[in-house]
């Protein structure tokens, strides 16, 4: 897709309990709804093990490639949580108690409550900016194009709204999507002659089963509304044609 | 984790649906599972768009990396689907009709259904050795240690199990996990203690919120099931002296 100005983003998922199958990962879902709703796209995704250097690998690798970096997972308590030192480690930053996180973390827990495992949580890069954290106190925070969010799912949602403002995006990204009781392989030929002709829509096949029934659904994506319309009437033009059905609520 | 004899693998999850937030990913969790269950420790994932240089890049990447590579997703009818066609240019191999894969192809529809799309179905490199999908027909493929499968998680689930004989796994990589009524914070320090003494186990701490109440997952991953069941009793005594309730059935 040719967007007029691409702003781009890659996701680290931090988290053995990830790479085990233990945890299905439904954040990089929820980041990328988001960040899409702001014109920024997300490009790649890396899983990546509670490991120094492969974190710090990943993130050095990344954020020279994408205009932003979100990570998520690592950054609680315990021992395996190791993302705020292995991030001050990419940049080469001083890594140690973060004076505004302390304070937060100070005040959000009860006197005698605010122990060793949750001072941790104030250490990060000294010179790193805070993202707010409404649900549970401790915060993430960004250096430069990196942004570190939490792992446990409610929490990172409730703390993305706060960088709607910090973020700069691109056009944003506009889709729709029709399904259709229908087979891939009878509707191929003519998606792939309709993404032919229109080169700024991204057009995705996408077969479903549901109730008993298959279906596949046609999702366009562009940043450009007109040619998302024209898409859409070639489309559905296509579909009458064919007598196919449209499914609605899939 | 010291496995005796570490097999390892990446996952390739091929798609702009993931990437968009669109779908979420649930393939990674079954791989993982079914992989360690044969003794494949999976290191690493990494989620691509539907773009050839992208999957050409990432598949030559980690196939020198890792002992196997599963990429899942693009091998449909449609013309969003380039996965067998990359995969013939990673390899540098023809990519064109698959003898066997088009015979099966050709037996499982009825006269005259064999049209365009699902022909191309048949096309991957033309040496693959095939994996078979008892559920809709259409072969995933493996060329040397990358092993091609559909995007379908259903699909996927039903082909995975024609590869036990194929795989070499190393040594089985057993886990437990206890549950505990309590925060991170206050067993973090005496689970970072028994993480420590113990090298040759992997301990991950998960908090989790069920029924209205917090509650930690202490998980333990070993390939040694002497030094797992030493760990597990060194939890279960901390536990006990820090008089924590064990919840059942998270």
């Amino acid at each position: 897709m040719k967007n007029k100005k691409e702003i781009t983003a890659a996701i680290i998922i931090i988290g053995n309990e990830v790479l085990s199958g233990r945890t299905k990962d439904i954040n990089t879902s929820t980041l990328a709804k988001w960040l899409n709703s702001l014109g920024i796209e997300v490009r790649e995704v890396r899983i990546v093990p509670d490991d120094e250097i492969a974190i710090i690998h990943t993130v050095n690798f990344l954020r020279e490639r994408f205009n932003y970096i979100f990570t998520t997972g690592g950054i609680g308590p315990t021992h395996d949580d190791i993302t705020a030192e292995s991030i001050s480690k990419a940049f080469k930053l001083e890594y140690g108690f973060h004076k505004e996180a302390y304070s937060i973390l100070e005040k959000y827990y009860n006197p005698g409550e605010f122990n060793d495992g949750r001072q941790k949580m104030a250490k990060m890069p000294v010179k790193a900016k805070l993202i707010l954290n409404p649900t549970s106190g401790a915060p993430g925070f960004y250096i430069e194009n990196v942004f570190c969010l939490p792992g446990v799912p409610s929490i990172l949602q409730s703390m993305i709204g706060g960088l709607n403002n910090i973020l700069v995006g691109g056009d944003p990204i506009l889709n729709l999507t029709i399904s259709l009781r229908t087979v891939e392989s009878k509707i191929a030929k003519s998606i792939s002659e309709i993404q032919n002709k229109n080169s700024d829509v991204e057009i995705g096949s996408y077969p479903f089963f549901r109730a008993g029934k298959l279906g596949v659904s046609i999702v366009v994506r562009s940043s450009n509304k007109d040619k998302l319309k024209i898409c859409e009437d070639e489309i559905l033009q296509l579909v009458k044609s064919k007598s196919i059905e449209i499914v609605e609520d899939v």
